[in-house]
């Protein structure tokens, strides 16, 4: 939690409260279509079908939704290439990288901890 | 990405690949429920419905099939308390301790960047 200042008076952000912008910031960038386009995006600019095919399986219409709400928020820039023909990129705006390295961080854990995470499944629906 | 050895040939695991068990645990971590349960036993062991006033606007069954799957991917641990009346404790497990503390980072940036977003916010419905 940190100590900012608003227009008016002094504020704590809270993630936990729900009227706070940094849950709502959470739930954009939560999500696994959410965590996964922004680590796509840490590894450079994509195009948007480009961007479809590395997040394998989300529909063009789930992207397009996270895409958005990402812009809005900030953290992914869309950018109008002026080209023939013209193409829309999308980059990760300095939040954005910053974000992405947590994000980052967390599935790198998860990554290395499928051994174990597949033992404890298993267990589980052994019934131990 | 971590090389890991499974029980016949040797895996990669991969987040982006939708078969694998890394991705499926996003699956369970991600999503404003799963972020915020994990954050709030973060601070320590919870009874059910203290967690969800905890973690408020969670409904009973999304909080119920949230600490399910976590606890099916051995991140948090469920204990009947033998006491009169019995009481059903949900924890950490070890796995979960190094889970919830990369959420913690990935939310207490979302929390200090809170006037950054409400700007972009702000600009966005703006049209800028």
């Amino acid at each position: 939690m940190t100590d900012h200042t608003g227009p008016t008076d002094e504020l704590i952000a809270d993630v936990f409260a729900r009227g706070c912008t940094s849950r709502a910031a959470l739930e954009d960038v939560a999500g696994k279509w959410g965590l996964l386009a922004l680590l796509a995006l840490g590894e450079g600019a994509y195009r948007f079908n480009a961007l479809r095919r590395r997040v394998s399986g989300v529909s063009e219409k789930m992207l397009s939704q996270t895409l958005q709400a990402l812009e809005r928020d900030g953290i992914v820039h869309r950018e109008v290439v002026t080209a023939i023909p013209p193409r829309v990129e999308y980059t990760l705006t300095p939040l954005g990288i910053q974000v992405a390295a947590k994000v980052r961080d967390l599935v790198e854990l998860l990554e290395s901890a499928v051994p174990e995470i597949a033992a404890a499944r298993a267990a589980y629906s052994k019934g131990d």
